[in-house]
């Protein structure tokens, strides 16, 4: 008899008789013995209308009251559950972040939970409750309400399993596992029955949308098993993400390609090659909130060089009008281009580590389809390339194939 | 410099454009130096959504639960406002019930208000801040979140002036103040400058739906000046509700005309007079939570009488069928008959007290107009008569008529 937190998404919850079927899943747990503590979103399109409503009011919300509002979408959803589990003739109580209570810090809409209080919902399940929580919400230290940011409910579920030390913390989403690769390009992509804690972290980082980045380091962290399941299929039993010591099985030298269009990539030409110019470039991006994912400084000659890098695509304009405004002529650079028409594809594995030869077998097989490659970027687990975005589905497709990644090998 | 708590229903704040609205004229009262709380119903069908959602999962809903999806609807109002404020560069924050804290009993749905700590909000409003609290909604000692039922935003808004010893606190609702009667059934109804508490209690009791009763109550309890405006209109002073001992004005003897067809009269026939008999017939009744209103036993003939009273309508069915399953067997009454084609009109006036002859005057307007009385029922300060429900709007008309109810007194 296990102590089991299970997680279910805002598509899983996004009506009432969808919530209906939650309480079944959860019922079918229950009456197996096992103590449950269910953590739920939103139901579907209820945060973005919240959103939209308070920008009807201020166009840039303050984050205090948007925290306030956004909260009671999960509110909602806990409630819901909970009537719903009832009508199982199980007992069942809802609680919101603050009711629990999950401290976070006081960074409204992106806040980081701090310690969560763990004894009346571990007194609730000793008294045969299934505890319901809110997902993505907390409260700070002077019991202000917070959220923890898109996708936070997966980190609340996970916090949760690691302040219960439960048995596992599974992650109820709209797929049934993490693939090889998105099978809308590749139909032959494949589900993956294990996959590391770090590869995970890679495809997640690389647009691999399952499950959100924070909640996977902080399973990492606390040791948390994580298996990520389907909630509309009865059967299945999804991926489960391990640790790489506890993997004895034979591990694939590559488990998966992730890859997106959502980042621009911007040069700046002509760059005096001398020590503090990537901070006098980057520094001023960083001070606005423009994230950069790869950054590339090639070896330099006649002391100039080329200075590249990928920001998302919604920060090109600003990052540009910031580099021709106020960095190019303090630092003396040329010029500065930009495009968004690009992707980024990358190959993950654990494997990679052992294995010699990836890099340059990736590079051959694009080169033998004819895509070029415009940047590189790369670390232990993981070789990202920049393409032209039209042959991203081309690359991805036939980097799946020459991985053997439709093959089964664990 | 006053301190001010204000209140504004589920009408005023029905949109983001009403919204704003409610923060201007809270402006308009911080900018004349005025400490200013307000208080926030959810907007206008807001709640009957969330009921109805949940009502989707359990026909029955819990009532813990259901409390924590209600308490949702002013939640979101009071973030909104609080933006709405900060568009007029006020400082503003919000509080939930929990967060103030509200502490109320446990009745779910229906709880009753025990202590406010009023501290925080002191200190806000003693740091410049227009403080925004939900009403409607508290918290038990086990921090569960409760609601007040149905217009309980009102008793938050006169409990919290009562903690925090306000100078006034203003009730903003869709009328103007109060009326002597309903100006949609007599266009020459009258608006009162003042009316005392205790005829502000017989009106809300008797149907005139701008007052939550519990709120009047509260305020005449905790002695919180009372003042009902419109939140529509820019101009004008409500209806203040005074002690009447405040009152030095030439009082008029009637005050209004309260009306309401919502109940439904019962009569147990034959019934043999003998003490403990109304409890024997009530007793059961209260037993399922319906509440009775008029109450009427006659002088017995033969060790014979008659018992009436009525209820609302809506509890009709379920009071006859006790009666005649689980009463009439035991208490050996003749029969019982219910009928809901009635309705209650009633005249409230402190100034009954001093004057002879109102009860028999009204009486006598009645028969002039061929309208028969099938129930009376007199207090101190009241006399409800019930009447066919056709006859209602003529009996409330020509009684505003005969009492000089169109005339200013005050």
């Amino acid at each position: 008899m296990a102590l089991i937190v299970q997680k279910y998404g805002g598509t899983s919850v996004g009506n009432p008789e969808r919530i209906k079927n939650v309480a079944q899943r959860v019922a079918k747990y229950y009456s197996q013995g096992h103590r449950v503590v269910v953590v739920v979103s939103a139901m579907s399109g209820e945060t973005n209308r919240l959103i939209a409503l308070a920008k009807e009011i201020q166009s840039n919300p303050n984050p205090r009251e948007l925290d306030v509002m956004v909260s009671t979408g999960e509110q909602v959803t806990v409630a819901l559950l909970a009537m719903a589990l009832m009508e199982h003739n199980i007992k069942a109580k809802s609680y919101t972040g603050g009711q629990v209570r999950i401290l976070t810090d006081s960074a409204h809409t992106k806040a980081r939970i701090l310690r969560i209080d763990e004894e009346k919902i571990r007194a609730d399940l000793h008294s045969g409750y299934v505890v319901v929580v809110a997902g993505f919400q907390g409260v700070d230290g002077a019991n202000n309400i917070t959220t923890l940011g898109r996708g936070g409910s997966d980190t609340t579920g996970v916090a949760l399993a690691a302040a219960l030390k439960a048995d596992e913390c599974q992650i109820y989403t709209d797929v049934d596992g993490i693939y090889t690769t998105d099978p809308r390009i590749v139909p032959e992509a494949r589900k993956l029955k294990t996959i590391t804690f770090e590869e995970m972290l890679e495809m997640a980082s690389l647009g691999s949308k399952v499950l959100q980045i924070r909640s996977v380091e902080f399973a990492g962290k606390y040791r948390v098993k994580l298996r990520v399941l389907s909630s509309f299929k009865e059967e299945g039993e999804g991926t489960l993400i391990t640790f790489e010591e506890d993997n004895n099985m034979e591990q694939a030298v590559i488990s998966g390609i992730a890859f997106n269009r959502d980042e621009a990539k911007i040069t700046v030409l002509g760059v005096p090659d001398h020590p503090g110019i990537a901070y006098q470039i980057l520094g001023p991006i960083a001070d606005v909130n423009i994230d950069v994912d790869i950054i590339i400084q090639n070896v330099g000659h006649d002391g100039m060089t080329d200075f590249s890098f990928t920001v998302n695509r919604n920060d090109l304009a600003n990052a540009m009008a910031i580099l021709k405004n106020s960095i190019l002529p303090h630092i003396g650079a040329r010029d500065v281009i930009g495009g968004d028409k690009i992707a980024k594809v990358s190959i993950v594995g654990v494997g990679m580590r052992s294995h010699a030869g990836i890099a340059s077998k990736m590079f051959r097989v694009l080169a033998e389809e004819g895509i070029n490659i415009q940047m590189i970027s790369t670390s232990e687990i993981k070789i990202s390339v920049v393409v032209d975005e039209n042959y991203m589905e081309l690359a991805v497709r036939v980097l799946h194939k020459a991985f053997d990644l439709d093959q089964v090998v664990q």
